[in-house]
Formats: C-alpha cells, sequence, structure tokens
C-alpha cells in the first residue's frame, strides 16, 4: 500500500488514462456539466467559503490576501463561465503536427497528446481550483489540486461541486483530485512523485516556486515574477513613451507585467525624465533614480544596488540613464527576470538589436509590458506565464498543457 | 567571488550571450575550424587516452567499458566528420514559427532562440564530448561538459583541441567549458547552478539519470530507458511478425530501442510461439515466458513478475500472453518506460486504438521498435531520446536545443 500521496498520485494517473481517450464532445458536455453544478451549489460554497473568511480574519490576515479568499456570488459565477469559455476553445490534443515519409516508407507523425497527470501547488486563491481544474480537463488531463490551507474548506466545497458535475456527465470523478491535508509533508511528498506526476506548475508568490524549484523531483514549470523594464532609446517619441510607461507602471500595479524599472538613453534623459516624474506623480508612485536621474528631478531618490533587481509590485519605480543601446540590454539582462521588456524606440536597427539580444519571454518594441497575458495574447485562457525555458515560455495556453507523441506507420520495415 | 562551479557558469552564461549573435554562417565556419584542429592534435589527443585506458585497464575496468573508453586513429576522424555534418545541418534559431496580428494591431510572433547554457553529465564515453559541443553551439548554446573521471585525459585533450578550434575562428573559447574536477562535490554543485545553467541533460545509464531527477534543481531532460514492447494482435502476419522480433531483439542488443518483451494475443500464441521461439534460437537468446507461453515451448523458462519491468539490455526476451488488445495495452502501459512500443496487426481499429492509447514517445504499427533515432527519424542529429514529457519527447535534435522568446512589434499600443 502507498502513502496518502502516492494513493492520489495512483488514482489520478487511472483517470488520465481514461481522459485521454475522451472526445472533444465529452469533454465540453463535462465542463458545462461542472459550471451548472457549481451554480446549484453556490449557496455551500459561499457558506464554506464564509468559514475560511472568518478564521483568516481571526488570524489578523491582510485585508488584501482576505480579499482574493473571498468569494461572492458573482465570483462563483465568473467561474462557472470560465468553464463555459474554457468548453468554447479548440481541443488542441490529436492534432499532427507534422507528419513525413521516410526513405523506407515509414510515414513518422508527430501528435499533440494530453500529458497525464498535471499537479498544481497555489496559495489562497479558491478560483484557481475551478480555473485549473477546467484548462486541464480540457487538455485530457487529470489534476492534482493542492491550495493553501486557508482555502481548504472553501476548495472542498467546489471540488465537490466539480466531481459532482463530473459524476452527472458520466465521467471519472477522479479527474479532480484535493489534497485534503495541507501539511508540509504532504506537499514535500508531492514534489516527490515522479512516475505519478508528470508536470508540477507552482502558482502563486516567488516563495512558493522557489520551494518548488528547489524540491521538487517531478519536473516543474515555473511561473512567475517579473522584474520588468522599458528603455527610451535615443530618438524615441517621448510622448508615447510616457505613454507607455505610465500604462505598463499603473493600468495595474500588483501584476507580474507591470513595468518596475526604466533604461533611459542619456541624451533623451533630460526631456524625458522630467516628463516622466510629472505622469507618474499623478499616480503617487515614488521613483528611484541613480545619480544622472536624481539630478535631472528633485522628485527623484537615490536608488540603491538593490533596486535594480527588486519586483516591486508596488507604486515604485526605478530609473537608471545609460550612455548607450550596449549598455541598456547588458543592465537589463544582468537584473530581469526573463518575463517582459520593452524598447521605445524609432531606430529600425535598435528595435532589431533589442528584440535579438534581450533575454526574456516577450520583448517588445514600443508597447505596454501589460500585454504579456494569455488572454491578450490570443490564446483565450492562462495556466500561468513561464519565466524558464523548457517546454514553455511565456503566456501558457492550452497547449502548453499538451505534449507529443510521434506516431509511425510501417508496412513491416526493420532496421538495416 | 563564486565557487569554482558558479565561476564555470557565470563565464558560460557570458559566452552564452555572444553566441546567441553568431550568425550561421560564423558557427558553420566554428565547426569546421575545430573539426579541422581535432585531426591537428590527433596524436596528443590519442597520447591522453591511451593514459585513461591504461590506468582503467589497471583498475580492472570491463572490457566493452575500455572499448568505449578507447580512441583510435579512427574515431577522431569520426568525430571530426561529425562536427562537419552538424555544420550541414539547417540552423534551427532565428525561424519564426508564427506571427499573428492582434485586433489592437499588436503582431505577435514566436521565434525559435538559443537555450543559453547546455550542461551535460555523461560517462566516460570520449566522443561524446566532441559531438555534444557540435550540437550545442550549433544552436548558438555555450555547454558545460562533466563527462567521468575515467575520461578526463582524453576530455581535457579533446577541450583543447576545440578550444583552438574556435579561437583560430576568433570566437569565443567558454563556448565549450569542462569541469575538470570531477569529485562528487563539483557535480552536485552543477545540478544547483539554477540560474546560471537553463537545462541538464544526463547521457548515460539509468543510475546516472535517476541521480540527476534526484538532485538537480535545474530542469532536467531524462534520456535514457527503453523497455520496449511488440505486441502481435490477434490476426497478424506472423512472419512479419517475426521478421521484426528478430530485428527489434537481436540487430543490436545494448540499446534502449531494443524490444526487450513479447506481448501476443492468445489466439496467435499457438502459431506464433514457436516460431518466434526458434527464430530467436539463432542468436542465443533466452526467452522468459508466462505459464501459457511456456506451456507452448520447452525452450521458455518462466518468467517472473520482475521479468515484465526489466531492461535487459541482453540476449533476454519475456513473453506474455494476453485475452485482448485491452489486456495487452494495460500490461505495457503498467511496465514500460515510455520509450518505443509496437503492435504486429492487420486491423485498422486495433492500429488505431494502438497509437492513441500507449502511453510512450514512439508509437509504431508493424515496423521494428529499432527506428527510434534521431538519424532514422530525419534529424540529421541527435542529443539523445527523451522518455519524459515535457519540451522534448523521443528523440532529439537540434530543435531540443532551443527554446522561443514571444517578439512583439508595437506602435504605442497601451492596455487598456
Amino acid at each position: 500500500m502507498g502513502s496518502y500521496m502516492e494513493t492520489l498520485g495512483s488514482r489520478a494517473k487511472t483517470a488520465s488514462r481514461e481522459a485521454g481517450k475522451l472526445s472533444t464532445n465529452e469533454k465540453n458536455k463535462g465542463l458545462l456539466s461542472v459550471a451548472e453544478e457549481l451554480l446549484l451549489e453556490m449557496e455551500a460554497i459561499l457558506q464554506e467559503n464564509e468559514k475560511d473568511v472568518s478564521e483568516a480574519e481571526a488570524r489578523g490576515m491582510k485585508a488584501s490576501l482576505v480579499d482574493r479568499l473571498r468569494l461572492t456570488e458573482i465570483r462563483v459565477q465568473d467561474m462557472a463561465e470560465g468553464l463555459r469559455q474554457i468548453a468554447a476553445l479548440d481541443d488542441p490534443t490529436g492534432e499532427v503536427l507534422s507528419m513525413k515519409n521516410r526513405p523506407n516508407g515509414l510515414r513518422i507523425g508527430k501528435r499533440r497528446v494530453p500529458l497525464g497527470v498535471v499537479g498544481i501547488i497555489y496559495e489562497s486563491r479558491p478560483n484557481v481550483t475551478a480555473d485549473a481544474f477546467g484548462l486541464c480537463f480540457k487538455t485530457g488531463n487529470a489534476v492534482i489540486l493542492r491550495g493553501g490551507s486557508d482555502a481548504i474548506h472553501s476548495n472542498k466545497a467546489i471540488v465537490h461541486a466539480v466531481k459532482e458535475g463530473l459524476r452527472k456527465a458520466k465521467l471519472p470523478q477522479d479527474l479532480i483530485l484535493l489534497v485534503e491535508d495541507t501539511s508540509r509533508e504532504t506537499v514535500n511528498e508531492m514534489m516527490k512523485l515522479h512516475g505519478f506526476i508528470d508536470v508540477l506548475i507552482p502558482r502563486g508568490g516567488a516563495g512558493l516556486i522557489a520551494s518548488v524549484v528547489q524540491n521538487s523531483t517531478v519536473p516543474v514549470i515555473e511561473t512567475g515574477t517579473g522584474n520588468c523594464h522599458i528603455y527610451v532609446d535615443e530618438g524615441a517619441d517621448l510622448n508615447m513613451a510616457v505613454d507607455i510607461i505610465e500604462n505598463a507602471k499603473t493600468q495595474r500595479m500588483g501584476v507580474c507585467n507591470a513595468c518596475e524599472s526604466l533604461v533611459i538613453h542619456e541624451h533623451a534623459a533630460a526631456q524625458v525624465i522630467p516628463m516622466i516624474v510629472s505622469r507618474l506623480k499623478l499616480h503617487s508612485v515614488e521613483i528611484r533614480g541613480d545619480e544622472t536621474a536624481c539630478a535631472l528631478s528633485g522628485e527623484i531618490v537615490p536608488a540603491s544596488e538593490e533596486d535594480w533587481g527588486t519586483e516591486y509590485l508596488d507604486a515604485v519605480i526605478s530609473i537608471k540613464v545609460v550612455e548607450s543601446l550596449d549598455a541598456a540590454i547588458k543592465h537589463i539582462n544582468t537584473y530581469n527576470t526573463g518575463h517582459s521588456e520593452s524598447i521605445i524606440t524609432e531606430s529600425y536597427a535598435n528595435a532589431l538589436r533589442f528584440q535579438d539580444e534581450i533575454d526574456a519571454a516577450a520583448v517588445y518594441v514600443n508597447a505596454s509590458t501589460r500585454f504579456t497575458d494569455g488572454f491578450e495574447f490570443g490564446f483565450g485562457a492562462e495556466i500561468g506565464i513561464s519565466t524558464q525555458k523548457l517546454h514553455a515560455r511565456g503566456p501558457m495556453g492550452l497547449e502548453a498543457l499538451t505534449t507529443t507523441k510521434y506516431i509511425i506507420f510501417g508496412s513491416g520495415q526493420i532496421r538495416r
């Protein structure tokens, strides 16, 4: 007999074999059934969520975190609507990406197939529970969910509704498995379930992600932190630059694709830095700059070395003045987290060099970094934004939850 | 100051930035220069290799392992020829795999780019040293090589020639870095070089691969073990079946795509098992079977439960008789290692079901499993065969050594 987690892993593996055989119609029917069931079980979900919320408040959880934890009628309706939208998306599995004949007559095709079992480790956002299930199920995977202990009552209630929706659609209920024991031991064991879990996706803060990367023997897709830069080139359209900077910094402050640092060519600095300062002051953004930047505005406070590498997720931004595009590229490649970087330029050559040489998931010319997002990229869904280089990089839609297998059609070929 | 391994990691990272900027012409020139230098330094390479070989023999290394370690004039010529062949391949980097316009006018493209720094951990095959360098360099990566201590003199001599070839082509010599300290501490540190090494590829036996998977915090591409099956369906062409089985088992015994286990439909068993036995006896293959198989031939010895999961890499094969295609699929999905599986059948429906439901990198109909190989698949190169599902699955050619980045062309877009 295996441990608690091994048993979950084995059940998920078995369910994943069934999931891989379902037609797109069957999967879509399941998603709609689950959406309906979430609404039917609304009252129970909100009651259980209230337990989590009052326990969190009693423990003195920060108001912004309590807000992420809290479900309302509208938020549950949004979960259901999210599943309906996933049902409406194209199913990426089954597609043959290429098929070629070899000289010996073998036909070798590469087909997109489900990953198998996906593990998600996340914090106290109960909406992730329904959303992650929907994306994994649509792509023919089983999912093992390990949410934060703060949200355990909410997650149990949501998973109950998902299982009931699956049952009504005559689908295996083990397609979703919740780790109900939220102890540190079970999460550590989950990260070692090599052979049962095909990929682990951590969703949450930098600490959670680092811990999964450090401890997991299961392959991990790192999502995450964004220390995103905007570089204002010599000769850039400065009004465009200021509009883009304002958007990238202030349209939503606490997200990974928000701009955290500006790099300014020294020939643009004297003109554009005062423009930036006055625009960002409208949003009460604190500005920390190097010596040159500070000399150009009394509103800028000195930046420390630590600032260059900091993802503020807050109303703070840093400014570095550089003497060349080379220096800008070097600075960004030194301090960025491989997420999203943008150049504001009118120069053809500089635009190409920036896109070639910056090492990041998304490299923009003359646009806000805030577009790095599965929906903005037109994927219709997003399981996270990968900041690593294996398997998936940048916003991950349904395709990131698939792998491929080679299918080979022969007529008796043997190797000589 | 960083440790020995951090210093290597940092040097490789710097070199990888340069590598990413090289044109295909520059890289090909570098490969040809290194090929030439290997021939120029032939004598030194063979002398240093002789030290490894005599030390290994003095320690009593098995003859087959000494043979893998030994270099000859022809083997060094083969290394040089391998690099010339890599130079002749298409460069996959730079290709834009898709480019679409979004409704707001953003043009979003997905471009294939180098991974950055590739780490290879391998055993005592000095030919891997030149080969891995060639594949990584062609794709614009820097490589850190950690070979076995048994081959350290050979590896140093080969790396000397590679660096000299790079120098003559005016290319950074840090594009190849050899871990000269082959202690356990340095390899453990190498597996933790998250942030410096973008991917680790272990090449070697099951023990080496398991150790890297267990201990690495750097993303790993697992290559490896193949417990490959051939299923003979009811109504199969039995002469074709026996020819394919003979080829898959005996054409080369010690390789990962060799067949290790047969699964036979009970309606075919009485006729085909004696045919298989007499054919495999020509190659002195020991046959271990379940009760039904043993009853059909006095030459078959009883198999234990352990046999079903064993990759023999030797003149041994197991036979399991099943009552249905379902039972065959279940048996294979239970015991296989996700490498290569084949069905011999005349049934359209069974061929499709086998390809759909078997969970492996390569699923064949009516062909030998021995074709799972980068060269046989037409990739012109192979860095290994991935038996895991993330990033790359099956034979890995040059593309497996690349990632993608999104390149976004805007004209002032901000997010609403």
